[in-house]
């Protein structure tokens, strides 16, 4: 059983959960891949010796944690999904609708993080992904007038930072960020103008990542999240004061 | 129909998912607190004009993710729950535990957002909640022996000081954070000399608070974390290498 399962802290667990617990610990530790075939409802049974309401209600759970999907049918049964960074999103957009969140707070808790990943990032990024970075920035400045180019190559900016500070925690909570912030927002764009604004916040915190001067990029980071709010309260105020609404 | 079920960049939502949106938009709009009863299954079935499997499909997912619990037997039928901030622990655990992440991420996580609430908590903490702090770092002096006292005043503190960020955001991470290094690490107690070199340390983010100084508390509070974090990887190497797992 799991440290978790065995938590005197917490209630005692329904058997499904125990064993949907013991197969997302199987899929993770026999490293299984999505679209892995696990056993049948009938050979679960079995194996863990309970009844088929037990085990229904097992699948069923990891079905909705999006650890398992359920392949319908004859032939079909449970297969390995694995849960993702962004489905932490969906998670995190149904708690602050119940908390009158807006897109600001979003936003605000990305200003507190991107500093300090671009901080961590300074200690630890490679000369590869400084590559990347720098490609970003000459991508946008090309094309300032194509919003799209802008959105990718911010997105690659931001994601390639976000790795390069390995820290797994925070890398899930900005991709929840985003994919909230993206329900919210989504389809908005800006001008020329404010993309190479962008692109010249970026290349400055690039120089600082390649001088590996965490204190900088931190700094530059936050002068970047600073001004970016500025302006979006001054030209955005209704889409800043939006909701968050869950994604179901 | 909410904003994010016509975001056009998702796949199209089953009629199960936008009633359970609905009735989750429901909640939150009238207000309705745990414990409030919703209409019975027959009246949804009536209201939203689809059949009942539709409908229990739609309380089903509103059940797994904590908006509301199903009352078995008759007279049951859906109560409103309201999911609640530590309920993205549980999210967050099972997305770790699949990304292999130890207790020693969880901790890196909280090491980079706690500097973060200190800073903007300097600017928005009112008195009342300074001499909250205040007092917490009082009990702790008081009773440097009983892990209990040092236990509870630490949540106290840091609560008390991430409520005072007035930070929606970062106040569900950290709560989420808190359940899962918990869940991990739950028990471990230290020595009087160390609650008490923590209580100092907590003293000298509560004078920068009271000074409104943010980049101060921002400091004093990094150096906290550091100092936690080298005395428990000296201490506690297994600890933080302990795998974070899903606690269903």
């Amino acid at each position: 059983m799991t440290n978790a399962a065995t938590n005197g802290r917490r209630r005692n667990p329904k058997m499904s959960e125990v064993i949907a617990r013991e197969l997302a610990t199987h899929i993770v530790e026999a490293g299984l891949a999505p679209g892995s075939v696990l056993p049948t409802e009938r050979e679960m049974i079995e194996s863990f010796a309970v009844g088929r309401a037990t085990i229904r209600e097992a699948l069923r759970l990891l079905e909705t944690r999006n650890v398992i999907t359920i392949r319908p049918g004859p032939g079909g049964g449970p297969v390995v999904r694995r849960p993702r960074p962004c489905d932490l999103g969906e998670a995190l957009s149904l708690i602050l609708q119940f908390e009158d969140a807006s897109l600001d707070d979003v936003m605000e808790a990305r200003r507190a993080l991107e500093p300090m990943i671009a901080r961590l990032a300074a200690e630890r990024i490679s000369d590869a992904e400084i590559e990347v970075l720098d490609e970003t920035v000459r991508l946008i400045e090309a094309s300032p007038e194509d919003p799209e180019v802008f959105h990718e190559q911010n997105r690659t900016f931001h994601s390639t930072l976000c790795r390069a500070a390995h820290s797994v925690v925070l890398e899930v909570f900005l991709d929840s960020l985003a994919s909230v912030a993206d329900g919210v927002s989504g389809g908005v764009t800006y001008s020329p103008r404010r993309y190479l604004a962008a692109a010249r916040m970026h290349a400055t915190i690039v120089t600082a990542l390649r001088a590996r001067d965490g204190a900088a990029a931190e700094q530059a980071m936050r002068e970047h999240m600073d001004e970016t709010r500025a302006y979006w309260h001054k030209k955005y105020r209704d889409l800043a004061s939006r909701p968050v609404v869950w994604r179901g």
